[in-house]
């Protein structure tokens, strides 16, 4: 494939049009509740790279779906990024200081305005798919609900994440460590695509190809995720790193080292284009998304 | 209106109906998510009085929805209900030490425990109301996923918890503690009523009486609980009580008088049961459930 440079504007757009999306939709009421929806903005606005939103959109656009109803599930879908790296980085979870390069919610508020800016931004995910705004048929809102809530729950990100914490006392496998990854970081990417094809109104059973593809490009992310942990700019990740080895976790770089785990990255975001073969120009971006999965920085 | 005595062994059906259906939609999976199971299952099944799932039950039996159906909705409210009080009663919230007779959560399990427990209920909820088994009406399962998400989030519950810890540091007037309470436990008591009317099929314009109902009982409810944590039996109760006053917060009680917060209470019941006068002997447990309301001992 060549690169078509659709991804750095794609990049700065999206960035753009969540930040506008949030700010809209979560404006400060004037009233005591203002210290909750203050945590929820800022912890929203003006951070992250907005891969899950972008996949959303990329995906909606090869079904010629309205930017403004892609948006909108993009903006629900972080919402619920964003509500589980708070509650993520409370003490009593990864005690983290740092996050997109600021001072995590916690530390900015408190611990208990962090819990419920967590807690108001899950709802808020809900509250933004049920509305018809986000599309006039409700068989596409439910499903776009079912979808979001399966993969966030204990089937999804949260059991995810509880099997990473049992993997700090635990010797996990490969099997497992994937098991582990595929709920954890996975689920919420994999949904992004598969929302923005219900968006789209592809049925079922022609998700199969972007399936393989967001399954394909969820891993890689996370081997990706792994080898910044260890070898990445603390400065450009905007957040602490060194925590696995430090955490006495097994993850794909542990267990296949540093060459292999590249390799494997490489094989996946190869395997992910593959699954696109289907579609022409039109999913550009989805092929350069998956490189720069494995090729950014931060 | 006489005694009917509907109350007690409709509180024992609800209570039944919601442990077997945690129990059923909860299964452990057997692999290293069972400590998150576990943990939603410690804190939903066998504890609290199911008045949420009680007031969506008696709302739906009047207009003849099936029994399984109002179940089913009401193990996601109460869901929500259960998420709330784990994360509220996690060290950095309240700091609790006992719900429902036992340890909460987070001293059964740990913090971080807690905090996806909470995460992964708050998903259940929405995950259990988008199923077809719900309901097999698109409109109905999206009319109660919105009703639920806004009753729980900034504009409900949540901001009402963060009013709640705002309070402990200023000196609300009493209407900003009605509004306070009416967010934080009035906003999920009014949709349980509100969801009993959805599956009913009952249009909005024709919610008004059955909101008003919910209204009043939803304050009432609170002004029930000031007086419990003021005057109640901690082992009846199964939590720690005498908080308000330890924390510094303004309360109906502490605003109103012991007396008057009671003549109050009675009140609002009286209010609540005249709201149901288009009704005949159908809405007797919704009746009798005002009364228990605020005389109940725990």
């Amino acid at each position: 494939m060549a690169e078509t440079g659709l991804l750095k504007p794609a990049l700065k757009a999206i960035a753009e049009d969540i930040d506008k999306s949030f700010d809209l939709l979560l404006p400060v009421p004037g009233d005591p509740r203002d210290r909750l929806v203050e945590a929820m903005r800022y912890a929203t606005i003006g951070g992250g790279k907005r891969v899950r939103p972008l996949l959303v959109c990329a995906t909606a656009a090869l079904f010629g779906v309205s930017r403004e109803a892609a948006v909108r599930v993009g903006t629900a879908i972080e919402a619920i990024h964003v509500y589980s790296l708070i509650h993520d980085d409370l003490p009593c979870m990864d005690n983290d200081a740092l996050r997109h390069g600021k001072p995590t919610v916690h530390l900015a508020f408190d611990d208990a305005a962090a819990v419920l800016a967590g807690d108001a931004l899950h709802d808020f995910a809900f509250e933004v798919l049920s509305d018809p705004a986000t599309s006039g048929d409700p068989f596409t809102r439910i499903e776009l609900i079912r979808t979001l809530a399966t993969a966030s729950g204990m089937n999804g990100m949260c059991g995810g994440q509880m099997m990473d914490i049992v993997a700090e006392t635990s010797s996990f496998d490969l099997p497992t460590v994937t098991r582990l990854q595929q709920l954890k970081t996975g689920a919420l990417l994999s949904a992004s695509v598969e929302m923005g094809a219900i968006l789209g109104k592809l049925p079922p059973e022609g998700r199969t190809h972007l399936r393989g593809y967001a399954r394909d490009i969820g891993l890689a992310f996370q081997i990706a995720d792994d080898l910044l942990d260890a070898e990445g700019d603390e400065a450009a990740a905007g957040k602490a790193l060194r925590k696995d080895e430090a955490q006495g976790k097994e993850t794909f770089l542990s267990l296949l080292g540093a060459e292999r785990a590249r390799e494997q990255a490489r094989i996946l975001v190869e395997q992910a284009i593959e699954f696109l073969a289907s579609y022409g120009p039109e999913a550009d971006l989805l092929r350069e998304l998956a490189r720069f999965i494995v090729e950014r920085n931060h």
